[in-house]
């Protein structure tokens, strides 16, 4: 979606796939003859679409001098430990924490944030595992021991630390997205309110907020991004505890939660990224009508019934379907709050609520506010 | 740009390119191996995005059965007897005219229609001429001998012919873009005002329009729509006289008056089109904002400042740059049309008015009113 926001500004982009080690056309997937370094080469500016990335491959991106948001910033979101001494450093709120490395931190960290308690590996990569909850004293050592075996693989050179988080009950799951120009010029998206079903993200509303949250999460942004000297979209998770936001995460990219900003925006989180790091004016990221994303996981197709309620465009990532995958997403816009409702109710008829869960239930809140 | 607002959709665009007769991808502009026929057999649906197309092209396109907006509104549109022919037939309101094909009908056309006449050829493709003002007797003679031998160049499967129009003078320049869906249902566009400078469009823009004059270019729309049984969007273009709409030409095809529909309305004439001849529904055309649109012709690049104007957006087509020819377009968006001079105005303080003619006085006009 970056490389189709970037032709109509005479941008060409090329994508490396880690997978395959090759250069290819992110349009098309045709492999090209280039070597990464070859395109880093070539590049004027090299950008990075998810945060864990092989360490020698963001190292020759870093060494190039062209790699924006940078290293620092892509290493911060694929490690909750540096993370965290982010939040730390720029006094931004977020639950209570400790980190792990060995067991007598684990057991502190158990007696100081106390039970239930989330914890959370630092660094990725442990065959889809990662994430514990320690809800009495009976789970404590068979916790550690799955935790240990995560903490033993890591090496000197990439050592591995878990996180333990004070489980704090909150209302709502919202999100910020914002870009910062590499001259330091900040421009944010509205909040965008987020549910997610088996923590997976299904839907996205942007044009709710009132204006306290909303300043909250600008300044959290702002503290954020000039702290990493960000360059590009940087989206920022909330938990929202009765009106006070606590950062949850941070992502160093442009966001599935950002995605209504191709109808609900002036200028695309996919643009705004590219136009700030090929050095360009960043763009308006006001909001124009309020916008909801509802994501496609694991379907064949989108129903081409959606197309014709009014205010609807769906969006294809053109992969092969599997279970749970992110194949793609609606976006709905509407005058008002009550007529997104109205329309994300007849989204609700077409969109089975097994594969499209909270749409129905999102419309009446709409229609009924 | 049909390609860029179909890949969303799930749907793959291919392009076959009439000059080097090779099928390619209208986005890479790389060749690929199929053949025109191949080409054919595996597409869904095909279109056109002019209407000059070479007729043994147009014959295995209509052949396939898969060809819209059909080869009948494809030669209308390329032949301007076969275009005053159906104006007459559904009554929709132009200038007087009379066909011409011999020296008898051009005098007789004088006759009736006065001095100054505007003379043009029905048929395209007479190395760049092809329209004539004859303005006094003086040049009935010189003006016949350049006539004569387009009408001889001419063969029997392929007559040519010349039009004699009353010269009338108008208000204005405007277009009405709209879709028409396989099952005959139409959403059309806002009316557009256009600026031509030297007989090239310069400026558009959407959202200044009366609902008197919207409802004549919605009404010629339907008639001439529905009577070509089209598919696809459609483009008419009328001189205002005095508050009257009198069709000037007929594009059968998305037209560059309505590339404003990017970002001023939810979904674009490329989008709808290719919904049209997908068999998808058809989305809203309704005015999100006024919008203008400014063409860029024979630079080598658009400014990047014109991104840091609010509301705007660059369009680069990626061809190699040529005197006067299109090269790209710049929306540009605001909440009022008041706004929407100011950002007009900041525009022309970037582009030079010599190169981006009109666009001072536009904003300049917006602003007053």
């Amino acid at each position: 979606m970056m490389s189709l926001s970037s032709t109509h500004l005479d941008i060409k982009v090329l994508a490396y796939d880690v997978g395959s080690q090759t250069v290819i056309n992110p349009v098309t997937f045709a492999t090209t003859p280039e070597s990464l370094q070859q395109a880093i080469d070539n590049a004027d500016a090299i950008t990075a679409e998810f945060e864990h990335i092989p360490h020698d491959v963001l190292a020759v991106c870093e060494q190039s001098g062209k790699f924006y948001p940078g290293a620092e910033a892509i290493a911060t979101g694929g490690d909750r430990a540096k993370e965290k001494a982010l939040l730390d450093k720029t006094s931004v709120p977020c639950a209570p924490f400790k980190i792990i490395t060995d067991k007598a931190h684990f057991l502190t960290a158990i007696d100081e944030l106390g039970m239930p308690l989330v914890v959370k590996t630092c660094q990725a990569g442990y065959d889809g595992k990662g994430q514990w909850r320690v809800k009495s004293e009976s789970e404590i050592d068979s916790t550690w021991d799955e935790m240990s075996e995560f903490l033993q693989a890591g090496t000197e050179a990439q050592p591995h630390s878990i996180v333990a988080e004070k489980m704090i009950p909150f209302d709502r799951e919202v999100s910020i997205i914002g870009v910062r120009a590499k001259n330091g010029e900040c421009k944010i998206y509205p909040l965008t309110e987020n549910q997610h079903t088996n923590g997976v993200l299904t839907l996205s509303i942007a044009g709710k907020e009132k204006a306290n949250i909303q300043a909250q999460a600008e300044d959290a942004f702002a503290k954020l991004a000039n702290a990493l000297d960000y360059v590009g979209v940087l989206a920022i998770e909330f938990f929202d505890v009765e009106g006070q936001l606590l950062v949850n995460e941070i992502a160093p990219r442009v966001h599935n939660s950002g995605h209504w900003s191709q109808q609900g925006a002036h200028v695309s989180q996919f643009e705004n990224h590219i136009r700030a790091v090929a050095g360009l004016p960043i763009g308006d990221t006001n909001l124009l009508r309020p916008t909801a994303m509802i994501n496609v996981l694991g379907q064949s197709h989108i129903p081409s019934q959606v197309l014709a309620v009014s205010g609807t465009t769906s969006h294809w990532y053109g992969k092969d379907a599997k279970p749970g995958r992110k194949m793609g997403h609606i976006n709905v816009s509407a005058d008002s709050l009550h007529k997104l409702g109205e329309a994300l109710a007849e989204l609700a008829d077409i969109l089975p609520e097994a594969d499209y869960p909270g749409v129905m239930e999102t419309a009446q809140q709409l229609i009924l506010n």
